[in-house]
């Protein structure tokens, strides 16, 4: 196993990474406050993995209850979190109990935003089963659940005590799912680690047979890249800022599709490809550099366009309601090089839609 | 104008107080992040202060929005929030927005919950227009709304920008309503002011007359003990706790009479009576000292009984879901004089269970 520290003062917290940890009393014990414990997860998470968590958390005088949810991120609503403080009210449970997220992104989204309002914050431990969410979502303390009107509206800032990332749980993870989390893990690379979006390019066909070796590499780099990030600036203040890399992009796919079709990471792969695209055309990076940028993306089994139907004004109306406009101005994360992200505001908006018109016709 | 400070590092701000302040736009407009304003207030207060405040919010370039809820504590609900959310997307608000709460503390907590949890959070400011939201709820950045099976249960920690109590609003407010602030006044007098209780058996008069210089010199010192107890403990971990005198039996009192026909403050005015009298069985103070606790509620326009159909074990039972119930041990505020309060859990609850039953009958 390796540990990892994220770095945030009083609310620093570790991240464990290794095998068969979903299976260890005295890991997961650890980081329990008090006797109550409210597990939240989904049927698919639970059919894997529930007995073993059940077995693990069973201690005397510890009460143990699991939340169910659909599965799936149109349910990462208030009504799904509605569901758990229902739960634990029925359970009576103060604000002394723990809850711990099992599964991907989802789960982890929600019973974080649960644990930061429930009786205004109780502790959270986050049991991340997806790639995506190792590496992504399951550290940095934000938490969310979705509104009709967009993704992630409704959320607080609210760190784990701790995350526990069983790399075990990335055998049974569905290939889609497996690159729909690369997606995330190529950004760091591109964001401020250019060695490991080197090594990326040589392992990669590793990482696809899910090597542990390779897997235990991959995740605890991401996470370091990461955790830095977020030290650095734990409420989006500034630099955290890069982690959007791709996103701005990816999430008006994701809107324009509904959320139907591809998942998270895929929508991001393309928005990579995109981001690089217009550096290109900003002359910060040079056709070889966004060459390479897509050979890893499509390698990595993600789309490297947006999908056929979507147009230029697609792209603009979006991004009016995305939470990176700040005030009213659109602002990007692009590329100066591989491992040289920086947020941008300070280019015209109808260059970026005449060049984002020229490449995908409308 | 009197300008108090509540410290807390970089999430400090300044509490105003004095007359025709919600008609200052200089005053308002140093307070606003942003070009965005959402105002939050009710159809009652809505009526006395729309009209004044829209105006000193006019600038040029500035967007404001009024959302008018429904009136009163059961509609302090996530369906009200939800409606909130609504608004902010509706009118495209991003997170350089500012929630501008205009009421007391239901529309107080409810629109800092909404600030609390809107794109993970933007910028707030109090205008509280109740005696009871001015010295307590407005500040200390406790937010929450209400689930069917208990007050505040869902809700966090947000700071405001700034507290903005304007004096003028207390003229137009119910005695009722009055005497239910009241109820926290006297209760900061109680944990650690013994002068301030003293002043208030003296001028207890001039403050039900709504003498202006008598309201500037209570709401002041009231928040001014309020903020240092919130300055010493922002999160409720200890010295915070002090500010529940009276609440876990006012809370029992509401919710055994279903939010209906008291005020919270009546039910804390109740309450504080009763610990008062429990700390007296335990010896820690004397008989006279609770007659003047007594008087004092009682001349406020407070009950000093709770209702008479209440017995012991309607306490015991409710005082489980209680959030200040700490893994299931019981915790309650007590006397060991006037200005003497201590948070204790070294009772025996059987002990209180009689006691009660001896009071109340039952």
């Amino acid at each position: 196993m390796q540990t990892l520290e994220v770095s945030l003062g009083e609310r620093s917290y570790p991240i464990h990474i290794g095998s068969g940890l979903l299976r260890d009393p005295e890991l997961i014990g650890r980081h329990l406050a008090g006797r109550q414990v409210m597990v939240v997860t989904n049927p698919t998470v639970a059919a894997l993995y529930r007995a073993p968590l059940e077995a693990a958390l069973a201690a005397p005088g510890r009460r143990v209850v699991f939340t169910v949810l659909p599965d799936g991120e149109r349910y990462k609503t208030l009504a799904s979190a509605e569901r758990v403080y229902d739960a634990l009210l029925e359970a009576g449970f103060d604000r002394r109990c723990t809850l711990v997220a099992l599964g991907g992104g989802v789960i982890g989204d929600l019973t974080g935003f649960v644990a930061a309002t429930y009786q205004r914050g109780v502790a959270f431990l986050q049991c991340p089963t997806t790639l995506l969410a190792q590496v992504d979502s399951s550290v940095g303390g934000k938490t969310a659940v979705n509104h009709p009107r967009g993704k992630n509206m409704i959320g607080a800032f609210h760190q784990p005590k701790a995350v526990i990332a069983d790399l075990d749980t990335l055998a049974s993870l569905p290939a889609v799912e497996f690159s729909a989390g690369l997606a995330e893990v190529i950004k760091y690379g591109l964001i401020d680690d250019p060695d490991f979006f080197e090594w990326l390019e040589a392992e990669l066909p590793a990482l696809l047979d899910r090597r542990t070796d390779a897997l235990a590499y991959a995740v605890a780099r991401a996470c370091a890249d990461k955790a830095r990030i977020v030290a650095a600036d734990e409420r989006e203040q500034g630099a955290r800022a890069l982690l959007n890399l791709g996103h701005t992009f990816g999430h008006a796919i994701e809107t324009h599709m509904d959320y139907q079709g591809w998942l998270h990471g895929q929508a991001v792969g393309a928005g990579m490809v995109l981001a690089a695209g217009y550096s290109r055309h900003l002359g910060w990076i040079d056709d070889e550099t966004v060459a390479r940028i897509r050979r890893l993306i499509a390698a990595a089994g993600l789309p490297t366009e947006p999908p056929p139907d979507m147009r230029a004004a697609d792209f603009m109306r979006r991004f009016v309601h995305d939470k990176k406009v700040l005030d009213g101005r659109l602002r990007l994360v692009l590329l100066h090089g591989i491992g040289r992200a920086a947020v941008h505001d300070d280019f015209d908006p109808a260059d970026l839609e005449a060049w984002l018109r020229a490449v995908l016709g409308g």
